[in-house]
């Protein structure tokens, strides 16, 4: 296929996935994630209609209700008449298959209605990294005219934190009773909540959650001058998912009035760039290695005939101009 | 300081840290984890004297009772005579600072003795990253002579299963009574499990915990003919320590008589040595961005008037000869 040909596909593609097309969107989204052939000129052609929706990142660990309350919070921007784009990141489980089996189930209870669209993530060790092609997939979600586009993850690791920072506003989500160890795998998120959840907060303990948040914020870790609201939710019933969409509003307004969004998002691309120059170089320097001279290489270092110290800076040095 | 010098001052270094010098030993494991000047050519000298020691990796969720089983088989190998040295990971909790006040308690207690030698990390997003210091920091206590090295992580993200990866033999801790939910965390490291401990084990549950091992097993993870043994420990009061560090022969022996550790080794440099390249080409060509270059093309990605795609594209183009 020439390149004009080329072209000619991407822009119909374009075309078709702006004008709401869902088969359209769910194969972007695969080209994209998969790295299929073509993902990157997708991504370039994308990008310039990307930067209008809003982007809420939802965590908390599994078993906090992650997936209930965003169904509920997709419901009620529906009746807002806004289209949403769900993108569930669960890394932790690629054996079970929770994350693709629940899915299926809410894929099938929202059917009817194109106006949501569902995307599940679990592919641990993708290429690029997780929380990259998640950057990459939300282009496109965004791209096709969501109006709002929720991730949700699960809270914890690296990976989730560089997941959720690339949203607008994030979410922390925490449950009574859980436990204090629970609690902790959580301490590393909590600087970056711009808004905490209690759910299930009609079960005992709520009280109890709400004041160590409270602990926490004393802390002082934000840098900006918000003090993250705490919303108490029953995701099953839809109890207080009204108020969550309220303090998200809010949290939308602060932004806009201390000119806050373009700065955060200057900050993430800073990141982000460096980000995707490490992966592009690492492209480069497996090329540079190649396959069998790499096992060579490998077997020396392991009967440790060779420092990998010094055998990376000179690779290096023939593969760079400096 | 001229080369001379330096190279004088190294290896004055190396000599005492090999005689046993723990003062030495901290300074170099500060030096290597920091990034401090010399940390490169410090690994250099010390990569030929590393390869001896036995390379233990521990991991579990929080509160399966890691830290315990880690001191009470240091107490078992030092009983056999053997020095150890511990390396506590711990990304989860870097504002409780949990791991620093721990790792305190615990020296304390060992610090009579010299043959154990416990280093905390807790730092999230270190320079290289947090499995790539670790993998250095592991070079500097093997090269120091440590017969056995024990590194204990916390059971989640893909960064504690590249920590893991590094180690000869990979015990996964599981503890009856902590539901589901937890055990789902732990699917991703199934597959690299070598020996299985179900710690607690008088705890209710434990019968359950062993079913849902085998039921794992029965997927056949495994590239190689290695069934994980499942050893019940209580490790407050030492119960199965014994039989964990038999298990952990029985493995060493396996691996020696299917001449497999060579191969294993091999195949992990493969990996580390790629993501050491990666490491020093991105940092090349960062440098090549300079820092307010940075912030100017990022402020252009985040107003959407250039695409980052293309943007990193280039870059990688004028920092490489390829």
């Amino acid at each position: 296929m020439d390149t004009a040909a080329s072209n000619h596909d991407i822009q119909a593609s374009i075309d078709s996935l702006r004008s709401g097309d869902v088969r359209t969107l769910a194969r972007a989204i695969s080209t994209v994630e998969n790295r299929r052939p073509g993902w990157s000129d997708l991504l370039k052609a994308l990008f310039p209609h990307s930067g209008r929706a809003r982007i809420i990142g939802l965590t908390g660990a599994p078993g906090a209700g992650k997936s209930t309350l965003v169904d509920q919070l997709a419901r009620l921007y529906r009746k807002q008449n806004q289209t949403v784009g769900i993108v569930a990141v669960d890394p932790t489980s690629p054996y079970t298959g929770g994350a693709i089996l629940g899915d299926r189930i809410r894929m099938q209870e929202h059917f009817a209605d194109p106006g949501i669209y569902i995307r599940s993530m679990a592919t641990r060790g993708s290429l690029g990294g997780l929380a990259r092609t998640t950057a990459d997939v939300t282009t496109v979600l965004d791209a096709s005219g969501r109006d709002i586009i929720l991730i949700e993850t699960v809270g914890v690791g690296q990976d989730e934190v560089d997941i959720v920072r690339l949203a607008d506003i994030t979410v922390v989500i925490l449950v009574p009773g859980m436990g204090d160890d629970v609690q902790t795998i959580k301490a590393g998120i909590m600087e970056i909540a711009d808004i905490f959840v209690i759910n299930k907060s009609d079960r005992e303990g709520a009280e109890r959650v709400e004041r160590e948040i409270r602990a926490l914020q004393s802390l002082a870790l934000r840098h900006d001058e918000w003090t993250p609201p705490i919303v108490k939710t029953v995701a099953s019933d839809g109890t207080g998912v009204e108020d969550l969409a309220a303090a998200i509003n809010d949290y939308v307004a602060y932004l806009q009035k201390e000119n806050l969004a373009l700065k955060k998002s200057v900050q993430n691309w800073q990141e982000r760039l460096v980000e995707m120059l490490r992966d592009v170089m690492l492209e480069k320097a497996r090329a540079q290695f190649g396959d069998g001279n790499m096992a060579k290489l490998a077997a020396e270092v392991a009967e440790h005939k060779r420092d990998p110290y010094t055998l990376v800076e000179e690779i290096a040095a023939k593969a760079t101009n400096t």
